[in-house]
């Protein structure tokens, strides 16, 4: 087992001669220092590389890698990182090489550093970069692992029965769709498709009326294991490279009709956002927390027990949800935070979800991207989609000025935020994760 | 619509200087001309390119580039096919270059052709090559488009409502792996995970005792549509490059303890089974056959509905499924063949699959897989699973020399086998699609 312990990269105190790292409230401290792809706006798509959040900068990795400033694991990780145009070379490494690079440019960004390995020359502005997906996504799995979440929206779904008799002994999830993931920012259409009315004879055919959020985390694997070969559970977290915000919209009603007997499919794979910076497990440390399996509820069987998992497994992650409509913004009106909860509250944990994944011989690949499932915390506030917000479209969300809102409406924009705070820590964050509605196609 | 008539490469009489392409009961004749990955055995992994089958033998295409023999689009075709270690290049070109470099391969193969575009020398015996997986698949989807299969297997897991109310409506389809999709001829473990034994209070862990076959076409698609834009019904198999065998191994405990509510995940991830040479739609296209609804069932929606689906949406693809034991292999024994079947019996076309995949938006792209889903005909004995054919595992097949199987034990292999044959018309054949069950992993 190879968990990351607590070293100088999280020491609270720690400063960045980059000033806008120590700025209130920021996401990207020294102690973060996520990883994105990214480009200066305009650059033609050639130019796709891989940065480094530090305040409101970006280290760009391949100027600093035309330099070769170090040597050993740090410099192996960082010539992967510059020679590709996506994280799968840095995430094929493993978690040792990433921890190498991390500690090179902590060294080398930290209050006082010599500004040789990397320089301020280095140092893209986040305001004039767009950001791609962060890896070359072979096979995208969403789990299932907020028991709140199963627990809600299988009342709307199954009111007789809403978790099924699996749900706490098995860490369930599915396979999603890889080529409609997209990046925060990026817009999408509606979806079209069949759904059947309550009472109706026939399947109705076009625009989504029940389009909904999820509010998830993204795990992103690093190395990855051979097929036939289980991952056991306390090497699990050694193929995470790190986790990013992950929001996995959903239309409802397309998804009562499909989804039996195999699972959502159209409801789903019409896009996915992901946010662009991926926060790696090391930075993640200090955040953990005990995972709380409540002693009336069925014991993991033993492939999913360890004390390792028991003591540390959980993350204390918050999150929220932020909804803007067209009229706030014409208005000039903030943001509306409808939800606010924590990763804590999952029932499965990170490494539960890895070893399952594998426990029947499953490859997992560098740069595939698991879901944990909509988040929902134990309190109707806490939770992280609006068929559960909303008790199943019957009571309407308030919005500011008298709006409401069931489900989406076109141009509304949903921004999910995470961050991580904790006494003796740095807060670090993930940065946005936005998409906004585009009204259907025509058809 | 772009859809192919027949010509010249599809005349029965056309012969091969290569003479094997005349042999009796071959899959290759010059009417066929599949393609497949391939490298002599033993070749380092850099020596993985593109063949074309003709009789026993196989064209290698990086050799026919090297001359540069052609102009225009099926040069084009084979440069990219050439510079690729995968179909995705040449897949991506879409169906008109396809088409340009099969009529070129076609010519140069010709009896009395100059063997100067095409040469013995470019040939290399099928006998000494070994096969990858023909694409890099992004993603892989599987359907459910056999009414026989989707009641039979309906039967053994919701006794009381074997075929859903959506069948009839929707193209039933879902998100299968990519990573573990393996080229025939590679073994794979028996798979180990959670069942829920009938009667327990909770559920046992260990190797699967219900492993099962899933007789199926794969797809593999040719040029891709851009996020948000649907592809017609009538333009749908313009992205269809061409068909592969395809066994979806399943192991139906795992299967029905863990698919509620959200589809096969572990039972179907361990492995998923694909022939090497990829018949195109070209060659396919003298064994179209109208696609008939029964008059008492449910129509399309428009969006599922065309005249040419109507008329030859549909395929006549012979199936078989051969089953060979440890103990029939060591009495010299031949394979017994277990179901025989066609695909013409599918309730919903391939175009159908891929429209009704983009009607949402969902993009496609070169080289994903889609499966048909098992492809079980009207009759028992026509049942690709050995779920269906022994009625849920009460009434064992009756192997010779005495022998019986339920579900697949260690050492059995299975052979999936297709080929096309119609009065005025070539025989082609698919190849074999094969693999063979290892005892699992000791846990």
């Amino acid at each position: 087992m190879h968990t990351i312990a607590l070293n100088a990269t999280h020491d609270p105190s720690a400063r960045s001669w980059v000033a806008s790292a120590q700025a209130e409230g920021t996401d990207f401290p020294i102690q973060n220092l996520p990883y994105a792809v990214f480009r200066r706006r305009g650059e033609d798509a050639a130019r796709w590389r891989l940065g480094v959040a530090i305040g409101d900068q970006i280290v760009d990795l391949r100027a600093v890698a035309a330099r070769a400033p170090w040597h050993g694991n740090a410099a192996q990780a960082l010539q992967a990182a510059a020679a590709d145009s996506r994280l799968n070379a840095l995430m094929a490494l493993g978690s040792e090489a990433a921890s190498a690079l991390r500690r090179a440019l902590f060294d080398a960004l930290r209050e006082g550093a010599a500004q040789q390995a990397v320089t301020p020359a280095d140092l893209v502005p986040q305001a004039d970069a767009e950001y791609d997906v962060p890896a070359r996504i072979g096979d995208y799995t969403d789990f299932y692992t907020s028991i709140h979440h199963a627990t809600n929206i299988g009342r709307q779904f199954r009111p007789d029965q809403p978790l099924l008799p699996n749900y706490q002994w098995v860490p369930i999830g599915y396979h999603g769709r890889a080529s409609s993931v997209v990046v925060s920012g990026q817009s999408f259409r509606r979806p079209v498709g069949q759904s059947m009315p309550p009472g109706s004879a026939q399947p109705q055919f076009g625009a989504s009326r029940r389009l909904d959020i999820e509010l998830e985390l993204g795990v992103f694997i690093g190395a990855g294991n051979a097929l036939g070969e289980p991952v056991p559970l306390d090497a699990a977290e050694d193929h995470v490279f790190g986790l990013c915000l992950l929001n996995d919209w959903s239309a409802r009603d397309l998804q009562g009709w499909e989804y039996q007997p195999l699972g959502p499919f159209l409801s789903k794979n019409f896009a996915t956002t992901v946010s662009p910076w991926v926060v790696t497990m090391e930075a993640l440390a200090p955040y953990r927390t005990a995972w709380d399996r409540p002693q009336d509820h069925p014991q993991p069987l033993p492939y999913l027990e360890s004390a390792h998992n028991r003591a540390a497994g959980a993350f204390d992650i918050q999150l929220q949800v932020d909804l803007s409509t067209p009229r706030m913004r014409s208005a000039g009106a903030a943001d509306a935070t409808i939800c606010r909860t924590s990763y804590r509250h999952a029932y499965w944990t990170l490494a539960q979800m890895v070893t399952h994944h594998t426990v029947n011989g499953c490859n997992l690949q560098p740069g595939d991207l698991l879901g944990t499932g909509t988040l929902s915390g134990p309190t109707l506030d806490q939770a992280g989609a609006l068929i559960e917000l909303t008790l199943g479209g019957k009571q309407p969300l308030q919005l500011p000025d008298g709006e409401q809102r069931v489900f989406l409406e076109d141009g509304d924009r949903v921004t999910l935020r995470g961050w991580c705070e904790r006494s003796g820590a740095a807060r670090i964050g993930f940065g946005a994760c936005a998409g906004e509605v585009l009204p259907a196609r025509s058809i």
